[in-house]
């Protein structure tokens, strides 16, 4: 069985284990503190990102965007499951450019800043969130909701007709935030509903029994009913 | 002819027509400003950025992730030229990591802050350049070098023993870094020797004709023997 190297509320390592799940494939996960910069981790990952999976016989497969192409490329859905990377191409182009959006921009303009703020700095104990950060990130989570929204008002799926990894990829940030209590559902709009269709799919089950030590979930996180 | 929306420092839009050129495709360029946010450019890119591949009968191909997929799926290499994305999945993984590397956090960390206070600042007439900034990027572009330096002493390629995107991908941002005269080459060790076999390949030449009005090129931006 592969191995994932995580932290658990790493956006991108539950993209990947909402990957696996959905594609049927078993994983063992191995926790890490990425911002700990230890020696090993880094002879591994000099870029200190999660996730990593080790798959023998091959090398180590390192970041997203590697994990994302050796999971299509050799644990593909098999049976009833259809590939979260479609094949229609203005659908696969319309995927990859969501992804994108969820993988930098969001990340870049939301959940970095608030994981930084709110959990590196709690486990490194280098100070208490910084509230001019906090602002800026939760008014730029404002317009993405009101993006997502505005998409899905017309779209049953971020991509178009069919679930994507473009789906998988922005429900792995919604869980993060949610965890956080950063979702105002309330004000989510049409990407309340989205997430709610999402999350009660059997894939999520095991983002939602995650746990961080010391910084207990939101109320909303494991309701399916929120 | 497949058009590419793109701006000329812009390295993924570079990465792109690298990419393109290395395949034989050939390309109409349209060159715009996407920081300007126009409304007619919004509407096919709601996050502002370039590359947008144009190429009918598909629909906009929007973001480098989709752009890299399409090119892949539909003008893949002919006859002698090798693909840019390796088949073993070692190598694959490798170039993957590297891609994301380049993308995300030499983008973030380096040649995102250069542009913003060298070029789009001074686009916007909205200032000068922050020196606290630039001091940064630099500082980070030190390290960046050093890493790719220390990778190129034990292999020929960034990936491994063959060119792939991964190289085009970190050649594209130098060549941005190094037009706007940011790489102190007497202090690139390996990458510059590297540079110097990538810039000299017939794919490079369309970006060494590139000009901005009113920034002229580095000194070294177009010499092969630098």
């Amino acid at each position: 069985m592969p191995t994932l190297l995580h932290h658990t509320l790493d956006p991108s390592s539950r993209l990947v284990r909402l990957m696996l799940a959905e594609y049927g494939v078993g994983i063992e996960l191995v926790e890490t503190a990425p911002w700990r910069r230890e020696p090993e981790f880094l002879d591994v990952n000099p870029a200190a990102t999660v996730p990593v999976m080790f798959d023998e016989p091959f090398p180590p497969i390192v970041g997203i965007l590697a994990t994302i192409a050796h999971i299509e490329a050799n644990f593909g859905p098999e049976g009833p499951v259809e590939s979260l990377l479609p094949e229609n191409a203005g659908e696969k182009a319309e995927t990859w450019r969501l992804l994108e959006w969820v993988l930098i921009k969001l990340g870049n303009e939301v959940t970095g800043y608030l994981l930084e703020e709110k959990l590196i700095k709690r486990a490194m104990r280098s100070g208490s969130p910084d509230p001019a950060v906090l602002r800026i990130a939760k008014a730029n989570l404002g317009e993405h909701l009101a993006y997502f929204s505005w998409l899905l008002a017309t779209r049953r799926w971020l991509a178009g007709d069919t679930m994507t990894l473009a789906d998988f990829a922005l429900a792995a940030h919604f869980s993060t935030l949610d965890y956080m209590g950063d979702i105002d559902w309330d004000k989510a709009g049409e990407a309340k509903d989205w997430y709610a269709r999402i999350k009660s799919r059997p894939a999520f089950r095991t983002l939602l029994a995650d746990r961080v030590v010391g910084m207990p979930a939101s109320r909303t996180y494991t309701d399916l009913d929120f």
